[in-house]
């Protein structure tokens, strides 16, 4: 049976290039990066070397570079790290943050954590393509708004963000708070996890003072990560213990994932254009192509600002799920959304955010492509889909 | 030249057969244990298999078992997931927790992180052998004592802690409250990171709640770890995000080193008595040998109650790097204590809580033994090491 496997923002398989880095680093050169000996001194040279190949692909500083269990763990630094730093400091404001309504769980739900503290948060909506509007961003500033956090590409509906214009209003806000002589300072945040595979990560073209990534989603594994903090800003460490990664993220570093992590990133950063236009082309043939051959069929966020790689329709009077379980029978994996939240029964909130009904959002299925996919797999997913689509709609009890 | 690796208390090397048991969950295997079809289920496979492993060498519920990435989280997790919750549920209280003077900065810097959140905390000294009194836990047990967090073996000077006696106390007091309908719960915790490959890791017969460990001290790679946690203690998660980990850690689940660390913990609890055994012999000839051959030398900690890897000793009128240095010259690996804190200038908190002066303090030098660990590796440290100690104190300026 063919075995496609088209759920790439899900999480990747490792690269082969890549699980060769990491393998010294298990067993040979296994030694603890804080020991002074020649196999901590080994450890450490790997780590460093990490960082500054971490840093080249996002044009900050090795010293920038905090690495983390995953993005996660990053989102969470990100967003507490500078919450509670800042409540310390400001203790009779009311700290605001702005974000949006299609994050991801690990933005959104921080938030809603720290709400709890008594942080304010403003989640802005976004457009019927699933884009903020930065305007909308501009008018939610207040004089106390510490932070926005603002992803750089959906994992659902695959859209772009703009990232760059929102860092202008968030320059002029600065400007204008220098003036009035507003002490509190403003952060940008972007979760980037989405992107590193196909849009350009250097920090100073996006204009942003935090970035988190995870290596899982660029075939490195799962369970490390990257946040970029620029050196002007301060933050809380958020895990207490030794006084690692410059006293930012204790616990022993996992040092062949961060080497491994390094390497990918590179590759990733290095094949960005190349492999955006290979697959730009498969996924407009996989939308054209379902698009003509299944009725009552739209697909979810923009068409032009839209990664490479994402596909995501709503059929309608079906779920999404028996169509994912049928696809999987005839080997193809594909999702309905977030993996993060399959097992939850409700619809997404990304596709409820752009204004999709309830009903139909339940229809959702997310294609995403990557390294391995080639033509005749799209080819594939459409000729079975209009039959799964078809059968599945025969047995629908709604007409 | 010899190559003499006398540091595992710092980290080990991944098995060979860990890294077997991984190997496929890197680029085959490779699904999020999240998503719905058939990689994805291989991957959750997986995961619910490490985890019955890991309850099975535990002696506790599947359920039971959160991993996390490494033991600084998971206690960073026991910690602030208990104070923080039941500071809600008690807001009125002044709650209290007791730890040592001995634990791992992953325990006291996150007992001091939780001072400054309004949480009271009692440290416990420990006698001259470096071991607690549970009397000395006992009276200082309060009607607001949430938490007791006390390490199962310290990783500097190897000693055993009483456990399951203090355990016993816990108990008398949580009868006490019963009686005198004191509300508030009260909890135990063990740092068990040093144990695992030669100590009973039975939460029934230790009696504790939470129990924390890492892979990366007993051949399972840096970078994951276990908290144990009771299902009948309740705790706030310390990091939002998907709902992973029954929504108590979130963050895509780090398949394949999850599946390492299950193989290694089972693999180290099933040799711990013969390989406690054949280290103890190393381990005496190792100290006996020291004393035989060096003046003015002691060992740090308990000669019985005393972890079978564990040599721990000051020399006095030189500095334990200086030794340090020179043996690494000689291809042998060891430390001056915690590699968390070798970076370093102050002597160890742990010397400084059994009574060594300073200055003596300075001079601690730990090898730690391991499975490749043999009787030509102890005569070679028991050739040079005399020889070390003359050379750097013939350049001594205290005489």
């Amino acid at each position: 049976m063919k075995q496609i496997y088209l759920d790439y923002a899900a999480t990747t398989p490792v690269a082969p290039e890549v699980k060769a880095a990491m393998e010294p680093y298990f067993t040979e050169k296994f030694g603890n990066p804080s020991s002074l000996y020649a196999w901590g001194r080994e450890a450490r040279g790997a780590l460093d070397e990490a960082r500054e190949k971490v840093a080249a692909a996002l044009g900050s500083l090795p010293d920038e570079i905090v690495f983390t269990s995953g993005a996660t763990e990053s989102n969470n630094l990100a967003l507490k790290g500078i919450a509670f730093l800042l409540k310390k400091s400001f203790p009779n404001k009311n700290l605001h943050i702005i974000t949006t309504a299609i994050e991801h769980h690990s933005v959104l739900h921080v938030a809603e954590y720290l709400e709890k503290f008594g942080i304010s948060v403003t989640y802005v909506p976004v457009s019927k393509e699933g884009i903020v509007d930065p305007q909308k961003v501009a008018d939610a500033l207040r004089d106390e708004t510490i932070l926005i956090s603002l992803m750089y590409a959906n994992n659902e509906i695959g859209t772009i963000q703009p990232i760059a214009e929102v860092s202008e209003i968030i320059k002029e806000e600065r400007e204008k708070r220098k003036e009035s002589g507003n002490k509190i300072p403003i952060f940008f945040h972007t979760d980037a996890v989405q992107a590193a595979q196909y849009l350009n990560l250097n920090v100073k073209d996006l204009g942003v003072d935090l970035l988190s990534l995870t290596g899982h989603k660029f075939y490195a594994p799962k369970g490390v990560g990257i946040l970029y903090k620029s050196s002007s800003v301060p933050i809380l460490a958020q895990q207490q213990g030794g006084g690692h990664e410059r006293n930012l993220r204790a616990g022993t570093e996992n040092v062949p994932y961060i080497v491994g992590l390094a390497e990918a990133l590179e590759k990733a950063q290095g094949q960005r254009e190349q492999e955006s236009k290979r697959l730009t082309v498969l996924r407009d043939k996989l939308i054209s192509g379902i698009l003509e051959e299944i009725p009552d069929v739209f697909v979810n966020g923009s068409r032009q600002n839209r990664l490479p790689n994402n596909v995501n329709i709503c059929v309608k009077r079906i779920e999404g799920e028996g169509m994912l379980l049928k696809l999987d029978n005839l080997g193809i994996a594909c999702s309905t959304g977030s993996a993060c939240t399959s097992a939850k029964l409700e619809p997404s909130h990304v596709l409820l955010a752009i204004g999709v009904p309830k009903e139909i959002a339940h229809g959702s299925l997310r294609f995403t492509l990557g390294k391995d996919t080639k033509d005749e797999d799209i080819d594939y997913v459409l000729e079975v889909l209009p039959k799964v689509v078809e059968e599945l709609r025969a047995f629908s009890p709604v007409r």
